[in-house]
């Protein structure tokens, strides 16, 4: 596999990462997930100016963007995935430092790992929705930045597989916050309901997308706190991620949402969503 | 210098992570840092079983640790350490997994480094005592496993270090939580005071250590909830840790503390630790 690191194409094996990488040992990182559709990564932009936002607040000083398009590109080619669905992986850590010590050098030089997979589409997932568990959201405060810090999400991201589900939704102090790699929309009479962008939800480029969507098809949306107890009481309820794209939930902590069926308004955003990626080429 | 990757002693620059660490890509690791006064790591086996704690909570299956204090002691010796003050760093994550997915293989191989590092005493801290800033706590709701994602720890830390100041004690709730580095005790008409053990703080082992010795000292002590309002009534405030040991606040957030002289109860107990290590040599 060719991928990318610190300036060079090079092959995986020949990436070599030091044990004083900050990423390595603090989780002192930022990443984006991209969704090349054959072939063209989609939303590139705002993908690159959420990893801007991310590196920005937490100070990493990374500025060498103007060709990392080009790059993911390149690595779609020399990996023969130009006709494949895939996705690309960028990961910025603040660098190494030697020896290790919790407050970082300022003037350090960040380090840039790239890699692109031919990852399929959730075709199943997609159109027969997907059952969802419902966890307490015990991550810190600032849910709104990328990071590597992941520990909390990979450990319900595991629940959830292991209990034969898809993902996992958090909910704090009684309001819904998002899915482990995930936001979550719900439907009432018609409407949109989503929890608004703050520091506990990550501002998902998916999610972004749905509502621009739901201006432009005059679906009415709402971006708003979402109560515990309002749960059992949604039309339809469905995931928006980069790779999910718009998946329908049909079970959530063990009930049965809409019959069991994907929901009508879901279905319209998904082939709407569908139509933009397809559209661009 | 000599470390030790994976089951062998090498040299640093032979040490390669991959890019699809866990550690590295999700902060999925854990990890401790023992003192070693010469010529013995103080309080392994307490340390030791911190670490399998927190490898157990994470759910990694690491048990090779036979040779661990052996390998702790080779390190001392090829790094020409011996008559060193130092410090050791043991990390271990989840694995190499790939590709990137939140979810892991239970079956997978964990990955060990560490490193042994000459870390002198902080003498100044420890005599003179330190300034502290204050900072709410917003780190995730497991505060009590030593993990890698350690952003949180890292952003505080940093900007304590870039205000003048050594350390920062964070408050939940209205409630003293630690340090990002430090548990944090509390004097008041001769009483310890401590937060409790719980998920919102690390089961510190100079903690138990001090308070080990106020039952040998018959200093009174209780471990309770102290409320952002009782901050500034305490007769002394101290930090503990590892490398601080027991070291004295004189500001906290620019209120001076016990006329900005470490105050009799910290003096007493800082002296009573050193006898500690320097009775086991």
């Amino acid at each position: 596999m060719i991928v990318y690191f610190n300036g060079k194409i090079m092959n995986l094996g020949n990436v070599s990462i030091s044990p004083f990488d900050r990423a390595f040992q603090f989780g002192d990182g930022v990443y984006e997930v991209i969704r090349y559709y054959p072939e063209k990564f989609f939303e590139f932009k705002l993908h690159l100016d959420r990893l801007k936002n991310s590196l920005h607040k937490i100070e990493i000083d990374f500025n060498s963007f103007e060709n990392i398009e080009t790059v993911l590109y390149d690595l779609i080619q020399m990996n023969n995935l130009n006709d494949k669905l895939s996705i690309a992986y960028i990961q910025i850590s603040r660098g190494n430092q030697f020896p290790r010590r919790h407050f970082y050098n300022e003037n350090m030089e960040p380090s840039i790992f790239i890699y692109v997979e031919n990852y399929p589409a959730k075709i199943d997932d997609m159109k027969n929705g997907v059952k969802v568990g419902l966890e307490e959201d015990i991550r810190w405060l600032r849910c709104d930045i990328k990071t590597t810090s992941l520990l909390p999400n990979i450990l319900s991201k595991h629940r959830a597989i292991k209990n034969g589900l898809t993902e996992i939704i958090w909910h704090r102090n009684g309001f819904i916050t998002e899915g482990t790699q995930t936001n979550v929309c719900f439907i009432k009479n018609g409407e949109l309901i989503t929890p608004p962008l703050s520091n506990l939800i990550l501002p998902g480029i998916t999610r972004g997308i749905v509502l621009r969507l739901c201006k432009k098809l005059r679906i009415r949306y709402t971006e708003r706190d979402i109560n515990m107890s309002e749960l059992y009481h949604f039309d339809e309820i469905f995931l928006v991620s980069t790779t999910a794209e718009v998946t329908p939930v049909i079970e959530l902590d063990g009930n049965i949402i809409n019959g069991s069926v994907p929901g009508p308004i879901c279905k319209l955003l998904q082939s709407e969503y569908q139509k933009l990626y397809n559209s661009e080429n």
